[in-house]
């Protein structure tokens, strides 16, 4: 089925590369749209992403490479979105051609600020995508690791586990394994809560808490990640299985997370604002933390989120992340 | 009940060390026995310990230092053992007392090879210790933490939670936080696996895999630790609890730990043999390799456990590193 299908990745960063490398070992072709023309040139030119991966080399012969989004959607059955969840909404919108008949595919690491929703939410409800195409690939996997062609395991989660299949097909290879899923809700929810506890760990580094904390943290994090997505979407599921707990440590562990390194900034004192400044970008897990606690509100009965409402206090209401995770230490056990 | 008890540490490592610098926060007097005869002259005339935990200062008042173990277990009620596994068996053979009705904890991180039994087995099997008079202490807790009074966690397992919650009360602390279970048999073998994955992580650390894999290695090694611990002892628990998930990823992601160290040689090239000399010590793990693995034979119905198997062929059976992984790769997911 894999052979059948063309696939085009949309977005330019270091997990969009990533993703078209790992379809070039298997493809012939691959659409790749970027909104940045000059990097576009540029891989032209010099067969390599200029800002992300840059030591991965493409045949440009397998690239099909637009900045027009509506060119590339139209090239493929299956379209990968990898754009940050800041930016979907005014990427999407750019869509005049109908996509209802498309695979879609998030890779968006988030919730889309705009309307609150999962990237494959927000596709059924406003593009009219069956939930039967929507598919999500989980990690645990560090783009960086990719380019150097570790050993990287990617869950792929759709309602339909054919297509499933084909996607995975499309991505495995000698350092890439696959597994899928059919927890497509789950999986959105683990890549986007992971990024709220990568800050919390931030944080408490940052504060000085040292590594008998974190490994707590964490502990106490993958519990609180299973009763959030229990909440939203119940079914049978191992939280323990690599597209939850392992994609939670491999972000939460690492030193190179830029939510992580946010956190860390917060908990040494920095503002949101200047840490954001610093950093020149916002790191998705800002944006989840307000989406997590948001959905969590909305609840009638609230799930116990001591971790995520910390990181929310701090983040959105000016709480002092000393004096709060002071309080949060009495929550975990 | 914590203040009538008087309670002894036997062992001069750093864990030892650490648990009784956190006793001397709650208790006028702890009990320490020693069997290295130079090492209580030194804590005497300059008040820490010359090999472990060098930087945390001891007020002599409240230490009753022996190199005597049937004095040190003598003078106390509660007696805990921080002796490494491979010399517990040999140090409690000098007990000449009657130990039948001390409270006897353990902090000893593997099984007794001699017997091939937990400590808190050998202890009811040999010393006529009641299993309600049997306590397990475990992590997540690197011990260096401790001596910098970096905030931790402790899980005080015992069938009696009185008493589990009168050990508690004695190491409880600005630093040190403590919960009680009555799971003695799970967290004690939770609390020997762990070197076995950290070996696991090691090795494929020194083979070169990243950080991606080293998350699905850990999601995969919390799988099987709940397996092998629901298979020797069922019971209801959250596997994802500290004293289990913690205490796995505090060992499975610290560069400083010996079993880690010790995998990371193997997975470079070096023999058993050489890693062993090069550290000058034996990892916990190696012997916790061996009689995971045995007990596992001894099962009629064997429970799957690749990650055990693969550093037991690796560590055992003289197998090749590198091959043993590959294979281990593909049961991962």
């Amino acid at each position: 089925m894999a052979s059948d299908l063309k696939y085009a990745v949309f977005g330019g960063g270091s997990w969009a590369t990533a993703i078209v490398k790992m379809l070039c070992e298997n493809l012939d072709e691959v659409g790749w749209y970027m909104r940045n023309e000059q990097a576009i040139d540029y891989i032209k030119k010099y067969q390599h992403n200029p800002s992300y991966l840059s030591s991965v080399e493409f045949h440009l012969e397998q690239l099909k490479l637009s900045n027009d989004i509506n060119e590339t959607a139209a090239y493929a059955d299956v379209l990968i979105f990898v754009i940050p969840s800041a930016f979907i909404h005014d990427e999407l919108k750019k869509l005049t051609i109908d996509i209802s008949d498309k695979i879609v595919v998030s890779a968006v690491k988030g919730i889309i600020p705009e309307t609150g929703l999962l990237l494959g939410e927000h596709l059924h409800d406003f593009y009219n995508i069956s939930f039967e195409n929507i598919a999500v690939i989980a990690g645990p996997c560090h783009a960086e690791e990719v380019a150097l062609e570790r050993l990287s395991y990617l869950t792929i989660s759709c309602a339909d586990a054919n297509k499933a299949q084909a996607i995975a097909s499309a991505l495995n290879s000698d350092y890439i394994k696959t597994k899928i899923s059919d927890d497509i809700i789950g999986t959105e929810y683990a890549v986007m809560l992971k990024n709220i506890y990568a800050i919390a760990a931030g944080i408490a580094h940052g504060l000085g808490y040292g590594d008998n904390f974190q490994s707590v943290l964490m502990s106490n994090a993958i519990r609180e990640m299973k009763r959030f997505i229990k909440k939203m979407h119940k079914m049978k599921r191992n939280i323990n299985n690599s597209a939850y707990l392992g994609d939670l440590l491999v972000t939460g562990y690492s030193v190179f997370s830029r939510n992580r390194m946010f956190g860390n900034m917060i908990g040494k004192g920095y503002t949101v604002k200047s840490a954001q400044m610093e950093m020149s970008m916002v790191a998705e897990g800002y944006y989840a933390t307000k989406s997590a606690h948001l959905l969590n509100e909305k609840n009638k009965k609230k799930t116990r989120l001591p971790i995520i409402n910390a990181v929310y206090a701090i983040l959105y209401e000016g709480k002092d992340a000393k004096k709060e995770f002071k309080k949060l230490t009495e929550k975990l056990d």
